[in-house]
């Protein structure tokens, strides 16, 4: 875990610092953000940073404002060093922003959710039978316990998270602007549901708004936050295309669904399987898990299906396990055991509720039995005797 | 060319050793059919044959009787040693009965026709889909001077010779009965096209009917034909599967057409394209070209476009040389010219009119303006003067 101050400075450079230089990138990497940002200030900054417009932009913002603004909206920015902070981005490391941090909206871990995490990608101008299996392969993949990750654009991306979110499946969206900002405006109620139950996360700062050039480091991050890309359809030369090379850039599994040779949206998949050997064909959800399961720094399927609970954040952890049992207690009596701050605790159980781990009654808040069965099979070995297994 | 009395024998054999073992091939080769006939009937074969079996079917036939039975239908065997024969064939050596001889039925060279030639298989399950598929590789295929080869199924073969027949292309169906035999019944009429002017093939002797082992042996010879094998549709664990599988055994190019994850019929082509890596995804005929045309053996793609008249066989070439260019000519002049029979000039000139080179009026036979072109680009080089390339 990170100081205060470092992780205001890293939310100052995210604001400030775009378009992000690499040697900006390695300075922060060698001195830290705070005295990066020092560095700056006093034009002593090394290499080909333009110092002067950057310490300009910096003036007018204050990393502590923009945590606080954020932590308003149940926002939060999770840096290298933090315990939510996914192994995976740092393959990233040197290349984009994002090294800095990613702003982070949602009930759950960053780190568990996508420690077994699928992107599901493709065309916005999806047909009827690629947004069908984008919606089927990510409700198996739901099924199965695993995240999927997308960009909640129109099309195979909104697919993917319908599909994990009607299974209750944990999904994060990507943003290629502030996870404030419900882009596309058509899909408000999709990132609300994804705020409620799942992530939505951006290297961008609050506000921003999708530009151009954000969706391809987008899709970057995409990539990173997956063990495998899965195209389910593109058009040659289009967005899904350049996460699948990402992906492969990076050693993750590249998959792509076949369709029919007179669809120009199945195209760019077919397109994919004939240049780069290591695309795989998939068909189902278990050609996907042979791929992804294989990872064992990703994946550990012997592990055995991962419980709801385990993708829980720390704060929303804290308050399940405050939650009775058998008779429902009010937020107050929660949020006393929990030691926290009332309207946290009922944001949590609201996340928790869409879950099916709590649910309300006249009296208060009270485990589901799925919400019991999760607790017990987590507490369960440590309940047997020394040397049972 | 061998010489009578071995061709007699082996369509002795191909009559009486079915099934054909191993020993027997190797015995065949090694001493010829003539003399391995000596042996069966004076018990004196090699190896594990079971001679007393075969010595007893050998009496009931007579390989001359066979041949002349075969000539009246306008049947011709083609063995080892032929110029009609295709080199293709002798990777089978050892393998099947085939490498004695083929039943061949119709007026190409069936060793120029296979020069560069393309197997289309699949399902007889056809969707649409698939069978428009089969149609426009096929059409495309012939338009560039290629041969389809197919089995004459149901389903996407029999859209496969009726694509390459609709561009007056050349198409080879290989069929797992006596190449007499019309099966399936409802593509007596397609049989008959085949036979008119492309070619029908089979190792079986006249009249055999379709038995299950013989369309796995038949599957084999589709392979062995063709410089490369295109699965368009086909199930799990199909026939088409087992072609492309021959395909792959004999280092020829196996190709498999995607479709809709949700179309069973797609489904052997998706498992092709994840369980053998050397199988290629194709989508177009350009992409099956691209396989195809690298095989040097088989094709040779800088010697420009096959002239249709390059894949006449000797006697339908020999009739086409004798049809005068301007004023027709009555069929016994044409006979005359050519030096042959009547009845077997007639049934020429009904092969080269369907296939566009010669036309009748009331005076006779003439050629017509693509039989004139094809005469002059054919005779081209040699009128030049010496030196000139």
């Amino acid at each position: 875990m990170i100081c205060d101050e470092e992780r205001a400075a890293r939310a100052l450079l995210l604001r400030a610092s775009e378009p992000v230089t690499p040697n900006l990138i390695r300075h922060v990497r060698a001195v830290g953000a705070v005295q990066a940002i020092t560095d700056i200030r006093r034009g002593t900054a090394v290499g080909a940073i333009d110092v002067a417009a950057l310490a300009h932009r910096i003036m007018d913002f204050s990393g502590e404002r923009e945590l606080a603004a954020a932590a308003d909206q149940g926002i939060r920015l999770v840096c290298p060093g933090d315990e939510e902070w996914p192994a995976g981005l740092d393959d990233l490391a040197g290349q984009v922003a994002d090294s800095f941090g990613l702003w982070v909206r949602g009930p759950l871990s960053l780190a568990e959710t996508c420690a077994r995490a699928v992107a599901i990608v493709g065309t916005r101008a999806a047909t009827d039978y690629g947004a069908t299996v984008a919606v089927e392969f990510a409700a198996g993949l739901a099924d199965q316990g695993w995240t999927v990750v997308s960009g909640m654009a129109f099309g195979i991306d909104a697919a993917a998270h319908r599909g994990a979110l009607a299974r209750h499946g944990a999904t994060v969206a990507v943003l290629a602007c502030g996870v404030d900002n419900a882009y596309p405006r058509a899909h408000r109620s999709l990132h609300e549901q994804i705020c409620a139950t799942g992530l939505v996360v951006s290297e961008h700062p609050l506000g921003a708004a999708p530009q151009r050039p954000r969706f391809l480091v987008r899709n970057r991050i995409i990539a990173a936050l997956s063990a495998g890309t899965v195209v389910v359809e593109a058009a040659p030369r289009s967005g899904a295309r350049s996460t699948a090379r990402h992906a492969g850039e990076l050693y993750r599994h590249v998959m792509a669904v076949p369709g029919p040779i007179s669809s120009t949206t199945s195209a760019g998949c077919h397109q994919l399987l004939r240049d780069r050997p290591d695309t795989v064909l998939v068909t189902k959800v278990d050609e996907i898990l042979e791929q992804v399961g294989e990872m064992g720094q990703f994946a550990d399927r012997v592990t055995g299906p991962v419980r709801r609970r385990d993708l829980l954040g720390p704060a929303v952890s804290r308050v399940l396990d405050a939650v009775p049992v058998i008779r429902a207690a009010p937020v107050a009596r929660i949020a006393a055991t929990a030691g926290m701050r009332e309207d946290a605790v009922a944001a949590a159980l609201a996340a928790l509720a869409v879950n099916g781990l709590v649910e309300a009654d006249s009296d208060g808040w009270r485990m589901t039995r799925l919400g019991r069965d999760e607790r017990r099979a987590d507490s369960g070995p440590e309940e047997l005797p020394l040397g049972w297994w």
